[in-house]
Formats: structure tokens, sequence, C-alpha cells
């Protein structure tokens, strides 16, 4: 077994697609993390931009703010991924999610996993909103 | 302290609402699983409908449909919930989301939350979907 | 569907009587994190005090202190609740358990969700027992 | 390295003494979940009484019923452990703690840890509850 | 935005590596859960294969036995994946873990996410090993 | 019931086996975790060190580069282990593992349990790794 070469024409070809995809929500700037990974697992930088956005986020059965709203729920239901949940609260109000949406997601968390998983990521979203002065949220 | 009567025309008043809210979603008939709270836990069957419904559903923020996919990222993550799962998605399939629409919801978690708990998911789908003859689903 | 006015005279009951709930055992003065989700989601602090306070906590079944040894043993599990488990040891200290006692919650989960979880919740409390000068804790 | 000899008198001596911290809340009889490990992990078995039973649980900062609450909340927090939940259901009835109280336990844990879980832990209480005439609960 | 078509050339290449992959530690005959997803999410299925598979699973740094273990601490612990744990006790007899050895990694898992997790897991152990006739297990 | 004595001669004697194990694979220095545990809980410091490095760890089923891919897996499942995935990264440095093959437990996790716990583990090595001049990682 021979893993495949990140570095080959069809990957690059397959890396290239998910960044197209991933510019194209997240306002261009591919996530700081992307970087961070490059000097120890620069392997999983390729696969989260070429399947995690050019296979799974280039799916056309659910438009991008509707992905997100999925998005919204699973992190928010994890726990402990507060550096995704911020990059994933940006990345909805760059598709055009309302800042009101985005809170109704966290705020719906509190019936399914409970009030402490949902009033952290509205932390999250609160510090998000303010640096964009998007605070106070008019819910509705 | 001492609780809230439940019995109570206040609490009746919040009750029927959220049984309306709850109605309006799922076609009728409230999940059988009100039904077998009733003799041990009859309070947690009024909250269910009176906060989770007309506390949390009956928010306009987001659409019903916006909402269930919120539902589905967080009850495909959190695991173990099968039952509750399969409720969610006969009303994702009442309130207007497609098949494809749902599967693709629970194909979008194994990026976030890991192939298992997708497969699991999608296996609770292909359950309800075999009952009502929406198989195979078509994507896109 | 409309979401109940919050600013209702029966949702600001509601909400008073939670209020008041919390009070009893908080020691007065609401969370800090209930503030801060003013200008973000007023309806989550709205709800975590009617719903989770006025509607769970004042139920008579459980004595605030039995309550809290529930709470301790959620959220050690939860984990990634820091902020809420720092709350609740204070409200547990606040209804008379004991700092041996609130250990003692957080060595049994070690038992049945692991030595990380149990550790993890035993910082909050050291860092809460140190602020109140309740260090060191004397077993038994 | 070597493992410690679970036949060893100290190791016995541990084990004995936790089975009787076991017998003594449980009724008598292990669970059965011991002897089904007999003949693949009966180190883990040992482990269990002897570390679990004989190093937790007699642990006195904790009176039993208490200790049981703690353990319902950890127990329906982390899903997936419905046998589990069964051992521990009886075992807090066998403490003495009221089928309301269980319940409690239970509705409580939506608050923090989301429907899902609490209905799922009611089931399996309901289950139990029946088999011993325990139904309908009357709360408070 | 398209997603890739998983019918192309390509995608037919990296499912074809993936599968080979997959045989080479399995032992032939895919997974019956990707014969399963083949009416109701087909996309799923090719990249569980190409990418579980053909560009995770290929990965050199670590032995197959190597990967297996890891697969069995992460599944232990998501918890609520038996069919998954199932299909992942036969891999790793396939690729040479001992009987021993596998129930080892359950029993390792008690102390870093609690008994119930190790217990279920090694019961998934146990319904594999008896239709092997691999029981009892002798330890070390 | 009544505790045992952790002062005792036999449960200094697992202790003191415990800690053998413990500095055979830590390269000598407890955690500092445990001298944190000290004035607040120091019976879980002795049941960490007493049951899950005497009793768990020094099983010889599992070499100690086996038993650690397997803690890395549980770990980087959890979540919100940081401090405990920094100790285990060390140790698994310790004992033999190279950074390559520690890189590569986490990207696999990100099949079974998702990118972000993934990526979390990646970032705690990376710190570890960046004190130890082992960065660049190279693959394979």
């Amino acid at each position: 077994m021979t893993a495949p070469d990140i570095g080959s024409a069809e990957e690059q070809a397959r890396y290239q697609r998910g960044l197209e995809v991933l510019s194209g929500i997240d306002g261009g700037g591919a996530p700081a993390v992307m970087d961070s990974l490059g000097d120890i697992a620069p392997a999983l930088a390729h696969h989260i931009v070429a399947f995690g956005f050019g296979d799974l986020y280039s799916r056309p059965a659910l438009a991008p703010r509707q992905r997100q709203l999925v998005t919204l729920g699973i992190l928010a239901t994890l726990g402990g991924c507060e550096p995704e949940l911020e990059v994933h609260i940006k990345t909805s109000l760059n598709v055009g999610l309302t800042p009101a949406e985005i809170v109704e997601a966290f705020i719906h968390t509190a019936g399914y996993a409970g009030f402490p998983r949902a009033i952290n990521a509205i932390t999250v979203a609160k510090k998000v909103f303010a640096e964009r002065n998007l605070l106070p949220v008019t819910e509705g």
C-alpha cells in the first residue's frame, strides 16, 4: 500500500477544485489552520481541501446556506471546537446567513444538546459579531 | 421552591401552543414517545411540547426546513439517538426537505463527526424512506 | 408560527419565578453569562432562567444538594463546559455541598467517563476553592 | 513491566473488598456483565470490582444515594450506555432512591445534555420500573 | 459548484485504489454497509472507499496493525458504533492483531473513557470471537 | 463501607509499582497534574498511578508503543483533553513512536471522528514538537 502522492497532477487538480469551493464560501483566504498544518501534517491540509471542500461541500444537494446550518448544528454539538466554530460562523456570514439565523441555530441546539453547548457556541459568535460590528443582534 | 403546575391554565395554554407548532411540522399525531412518557415523566412530555416546540421551534428566525437541517446535524452528531432521528427524518420530510437533502445533511456530517455517525444516521433514514417507498434516493 | 413574546406579562412572570429559584441557590446575582447573552441571544437567557430554573430546578423531587450532584456528574461528563462547571461548583457550595462532596463527585466520574474528564473538572474546582480559601480539601 | 497477578492474595483481598461493596448496594448478585467478561476479559471484571467498587464506591465522602445520583447524571449524559443504566437504575432503587428521584435526575439532564439523552434514560427506567410494578411514577 | 462525478475515470481509479487497500486488510468482501448505502447514498460509499481507504488507510506511516489499534481506541470511545466496531474487530484479526491485543485495547479504554465504553466494545468483540471460535481469550 | 487507606503499606506498594511503570514510559518526573491534585484530590492522584499505570499500563498484552497508539486515538476522539494529550504525546515520543507516527494517528482520527478532532490534536502535537525542535515532520 502506498498513499496517493499529494503532489501529483491528479491530486493537485483535486486540491485546486476544493480551494475554489472554499474560496467561494469563505471570501478568499484559506483559514489560518491550513497554513498551520503545513510543517506537521500537510496531507491533512490537502485532504481537508480536496475531500472536505472539493468532494463534500461542492455537492449541489444542499445550497451553501443550508449546508452551513447543518455545520453549525454539528460543531455546536461536538463541543471543544471553538476554532472551527469561529471559521464556520464567518463562512456562514459570507454565504448569506444573517446573524439572527446563526444565533438561532445555536439557541435551537439547546433543546437537543443542552444549554452549555448552546452558550459556548454563542460565545464564539459574539466574538465574531463584535469584531464585525454586528451587535446587537436583532431577532426575527 | 415549587414547580409550576403543568395542569394550570397558563401551562395548558403553553402546551396547546407547542402542540400546534408540533402538529404543524409532524403532520399531526404527536410522536409515540410523548405517550410513552405519560406514566413515568409527564412533566418531561409537557416541557418537550411547551418549551421545545412552543418556545424554540416556534421562533421565526429559522424556517422549518432550515431548522430541521440544524436538527439533523445535531442528532447525527450526538449519536445514540436513533429513535429521535427517526422522528426528525419524518418531520423533515413533512416540512418539505427532500430525501436527497436529508441524506446530504448526513453525508456532510462525515467530514465533521466522522463516517460512523454519518452511516448510522443514513441507516435510520433508509428505514424511514423504505417504509415510504422513497428509495432509491436520486441525488441532486 | 410565532414565538412567545418574552416581554409579555406571562413570560415575565415565568422569568421572575425562575430568577427567584436561581437567586435561592446561587446566592444572588445571576451568572455573568446571562448578561453576556443580552445583546446577542436575550431569548436564550430568558429560557435558561424561565425553563432551566423556573421549570426544572424548582421541581421538588430532588433537593438542591441532590440536584447539584446530578449536575456535577453531567457537566464533568460532557466536557468542554469549564465556564458552566465553575458556575455550578459555586452553586453547589451555596446550597451546602462540601468541597469534599464536590470533589468526590468528580473522582467518581473517573470510573464512568475516564480520568481526563475527572481531572479537568477537579482543575476547575481547584480554581474556585482557591479563590475561597477552601484548600486543602479534607476528605471524608 | 508485568501486570499484577489478579489471582494473588493481595488482589483477591481487593476483589473481595469490592465485592462486598457491590453486594451492599446492588442487593447481591453481581451484574450479569461480570460473568459475561469471564472468558474474554477477566482482568477487566476484576478491576471493575476491585477499583470501581472497592476503591471508588467505598469512599465515604458521598453516601450511596448521593453517589447514585452522580452516576445517573453521568450515564444519561454519556449515551449509548443502556445496559449500564439498567444496572444502575436497579442499584439506585436498592440504595433507597425513589422512582420519582431517579426520573427527576433524568428530567434534569434535559437542560444540560438535551431532551434525547433524557428520553433515552427514562425509556430504560420505564423498563425497569415496569418489571417491578413501580409504574405509574407519582412525582414529588 | 458541482461535485466530482464519482463515475468519472479519475474517481473510479481512486475508488479502485481504495478497494484494493480495503481488500488487503479485510480479507476481501467489502463490508455489507457499502452495499447498504447503494440505493441511498452511493457517494458516501464511494468516499469511504476512495478517501477513507484510498487516501487515509494507504498511508505508510502506520502499519495496518498499528492503524487498527488507533481505530479500536477511537471507535470504543465514540460509543454507539457497534456495527463499525464489529467490522473493525474483524479487520484487526485479519491484519494480525491477536484477540488478546484487541481486548487489551478496550481494557485500556476504561482508564480514559470509563468502564461502560470498555464493556460495550468488549461485548462486540465477544460476539465476533464466539463466531470464530476464539474464546476463551488467553491474556498475555 | 470504608475506602482503602491510600497510606497503607499495601496501597503504597501498589502506588510505587505504578510509579515505576509511569517513570519507565514518561522519562521520569510524574506529570505536573499529579502534583496539582495533591491538595484537592490526593486519592485520585493515587488511583491514576496505582490503577491507571500499575494495573492497566503494566499489562503486557500491548507493548508501550502499541498502547500509546490506542491512547492517542482515545484522547483525540474525546476532545477537550488538551492537557492529557500533551502528556501523552510526550510519552509517545519517549517510548519510541516517531513524530510521523503520532501525527498519523491523528490524521487517521479524521475519518472516524471528523476533521475538527484531528486538527485539535495536531495543534497540541505541534506545540510539543516545536518545543523539542522536531518540526517539520517528515512523513513516512
